[in-house]
């Protein structure tokens, strides 16, 4: 099988290629960027030896003629125009943007004040949540890859939402980020001297993964109301936690809570699940595909604590593409993801 | 005014050397360590040439002879010792552990695991929360110097819990912290290979903080309810930050709670309240003594978003203790205290 | 004495005014930058409520008769210009950038690749090495701040270079730098995700700072041979520390050298020299105008290593910049910069 | 082929877990530590429902029976006893500490401070630098795994050492490690808040490492005399540079030297040789078993500065051992070791 990447220089793009160089069934066609014809070591040296292709333009028509399936590494608004013109060939698509994830126009020009896709791309789209939504990904042509927030989310939310064990008026998620989320674009926000040593929060009560989550959880439970949803820059390079609060609507206890999600999560490889009393840290799960979940019910409030980790470039962007891609050509989801953590 | 410090080699001990070095009134009389005697510049390099005192062994009578004012820099479980030695005498107290701020001994029990200071001591130890404990500080012989994430937590929750804005059932504080606020006697949890790059959450729904800031919030609003309070650890030395999320009960805008905070912040001179739509970023408190505070309410959900950074180590330690004592001398709280933060 | 600050909202501006806003006879008289007129807490929040200036344009006219002396924090090539204007008027100058600092105007063009300053402007401009430059300075109008690599090497060299203890055909200076070195500006290898958990050399033996470092060695022995000098960006904000090694022409033990930079460096209080087995960190000068040296002798190869700490934005730059301006005035040079390093 | 770890739970020992996982050839037979029979994941959360052996404690006899291969990541001292056990047994040893390095069993004595392995061992054991010794370690029974910054040491400089390039008494080694070095066990220097936002220079000219690279390079060129080598802990987790600086005795263009190093590594996977202009950065090999070279000389001095980084628990520990261990079984070096870096 034929692969293409789009946005090859960002590090959504070069950890596809980390990925996928060594894909025991996927092979790497061509790679595309619009900074220019040259080789990919000369902007990822650290690939030098490993990947000798050259970057192209990008060229739809061969794209689509020469690769079984192309991966749209490329930034919201850039996305929604590509996948139009590939739409119209064969190609399976996998676009890691926020272009394709909101099925509702308007919502997408309120959150992201971009023009949104079109309607007919947007139907065909099928959310690429691989835990959740395995079917519909195995049948589906077009994959809007989850965000990187929404991915922790959603995947620590799944059992106590579609058991109805919480509040549906009750949730409210503290993310924190490393500063690889923030992409490689030099900017303020990710100069080390402005975020070393230090902790930002950001788009507070506007960030564009709000209604990606709501939609998602909404398909889940239909009871769930507006959710509060906080983002936070933190030094380090990989890696997100999100620390998910919610009132129980039954007294259940750690244990019981445990025990549903070990249920819901078996046969699930990359979801794993802490025992009582231990909870996952970021680094547990850096250049992995995994996310780790934890989970402590305060009996003197009633809530629960959900805390999911998660690699915000594996199982947040890249992992989770190719994870989606194996499922769209019939092989094992795990295949070319098995990566241990790089700890420490 | 002659002061002396007890456990001076800890980070919370050196930075009071920090402080007092150059204090307009008060003179370090004597430090104090059970690191045995020595120059302090063999703990502390950076204090070569600035501090050539030697570190003497704990005698109390000498210390309450020749000393105006001791802050206690030392663990929990020690200090209440030592202030039971020292109230014998005239000598004021600030203690920096947590041995005396929680009224109830069972309490203490339950969330220290250590056996709890005489009552005698505890009834006349005065919470050192400075900007609104301020005259029974100034009239205090005592003082029960904060915590450094209540310190951060009630700053941020104050107004909108004395003003009975916010659902009593509803708090919920996810709080960040560097990693000297786990001290300075190595330790897994702060071990670099550990921690850098990483995120981890601790003692989930076990902090020994959780009860000192729920003490002080019933003073405040007597239908306070059990709070939900996480603690992180962020791979940074100094800062916190406190986000607090709690249900409206009333409908407030933004900038009308804005203009709450800021009424009920006038005049105190160490916390400031950031404009509409900014937040504070844990660097741009840091080496200094100010609570920074930001406010959000989303519409959406009805909820309080409040966001409170501290550097733990002045306002959240050192710096909170030399301001409660300037109060118990009648001296102006801030002298001594003008840092402007160390940015970037 | 009323002074003025031109490119206030980079790093060198922002620390002259942590610096400023507390110096007992500077006043800032006005601010400027080509950002825009507004206020400095919009571009450095951390001085809200304690700095509430407006940033000005620049007005050379204006300056020139409201202010005793201008700081010009400006970037090279820049700043040539403006002093140029300047020395039209009887206002004192401290630049910052190293446009005054090379007297050969072929080896500026050489190593900055910029249009050097008039003849007569280098003339008149003053190396302002504190330390050792002082009568000179003190008679100065016009001062060329050091680099803040020339500080912490020249500091850590002018003994041995001096007393000619030094075979001068061997010295190798291997350089380390915090981030905030690169300015304010984002850029790719001041990028986080590019530079934490990294170690980066750059400008190999290529550094414009390499003809300022040379051309003071051999104001103090006309022997010295080009040296080699290497700069590595370390992942931290704050800090330089220099590693110099050089073969030694007599046979000195550790504790002859010592003495010697002690007695060199008697009453010079900025500079500390660290006993016999003992090596300064970063860290222990931070956010201090201090240089702190270590020296070893190597026996088995007769080499010395010297190691030489500063805060690159302090002596390496706004710290010296203000005890420059406190020499000109005929102040103590120690006013208004006694800050205890924040440790840890 | 089945293999043994002795000293799992440090950070070596975890990182032979890592690249043993997967080996197509080895499987890991047992694994051993002295902290007690528990599962792998109570140490090494990262590693739950990937590796679910438990940990045992040291059996020599069982050991030697069961397995073909046995991994000593354990502490100098420890391990050259356990090496005398082993080796009266069939079983081959990889010992990744110090103990078997040094051929001159005084040099052992006076650098390390510890009681020398037998003379009986220290003669069998072979040096594996795995690029410049691989015939005797395909025929060696007992491996003495060189140390991390003698790796990066010799791989750069062992062309210019070999070819004569280079002025014997003119070595100058300028090291920079992260802090994984310094072990698992929580101490003071790698204690997060004293090496955060710091650098440190340690055990200056008093290195055990040095008497290591010297017996290589002697082995290469008996001409070569003392040299200086310093090593500085920098706050990142993995990862060392090595600044190697030397006077050229010939003519030797920056291009010349960069064939020279081509030629040389020639078929030598691991090491990759930058072209003219470009310098390894750490992150650039971070996860992998790669040492990538950098090469320069200044015209001005006519000495070399070459460049030299590896990831110190891979190429500098746990990867070489298993390169290593590849070769001793006739498989191909870069078996199971085929890691893309992990960047950023």
């Amino acid at each position: 099988m034929k692969v293409s990447i789009i946005g090859t220089t960002g590090y959504g793009g070069g950890e596809l290629l980390r990925i996928l160089a060594y894909h025991p069934v996927f092979e790497i066609q061509s790679i595309h960027s619009s900074r220019g014809e040259k080789f990919i070591s000369e902007e990822y040296p650290h690939l030098n030896s490993l990947i000798e292709k050259k970057l192209e333009k990008i060229d739809i028509e061969k794209i689509s003629t020469e690769a079984d399936l192309v991966f749209l590494a490329t930034p919201s608004s850039v996305s929604s125009k590509l996948v139009g013109e590939f739409a119209k060939s064969q190609i399976k698509i996998v676009d890691l943007s926020g272009d394709l994830r909101l099925k509702n126009s308007e919502d997408y020009e309120k959150w992201y004040r971009h023009e949104p896709a079109e309607i007919s791309i947007l139907e065909q789209a099928v959310y690429g949540l691989s835990e959740w939504n395995k079917p519909d990904i195995i049948d589906g042509k077009i994959i809007a890859n989850p965000g990187c927030y929404p991915t922790a989310t959603l995947l620590g939310l799944a059992p106590v939402v579609m058991k109805d064990c919480i509040d549906p008026n009750s949730i409210i998620i503290d993310a924190k980020s490393g500063v690889s989320g923030a992409g490689r674009t030099p900017s303020k926000i990710a100069h080390f001297a402005e975020i070393s040593e230090n902790i930002n929060i950001y788009k507070v009560n506007e960030h564009q993964h709000i209604p990606e989550i709501e939609q998602q959880l909404l398909k889940w439970n239909e009871k769930i109301r507006p959710i509060t949803f906080s983002t936070h820059l933190i030094p380090i390079g990989r890696g997100i936690m999100t620390t998910i609060y919610g009132q129980l609507t039954a007294e259940l206890t750690t244990k019981r809570l445990i025990e549903l999600y070990q249920e819901m999560y078996d046969k699930k490889t990359f979801v794993r699940i802490r025992p009582e009393g231990q909870y996952p840290a970021v680094k547990e799960v850096r250049g992995s595909n995994y996310c780790d979940i934890g989970i402590n019910v305060d009996e003197r409030t009633g809530r629960v604590t959900i805390i999911s980790v998660i690699d915000n470039l594996m199982k947040g962007a890249a992992g989770q593409a190719v994870q989606n891609a194996n499922l769209m050509f019939g092989l094992d989801e795990t295949l070319g993801l098995e990566f241990i953590p790089l700890y420490p």
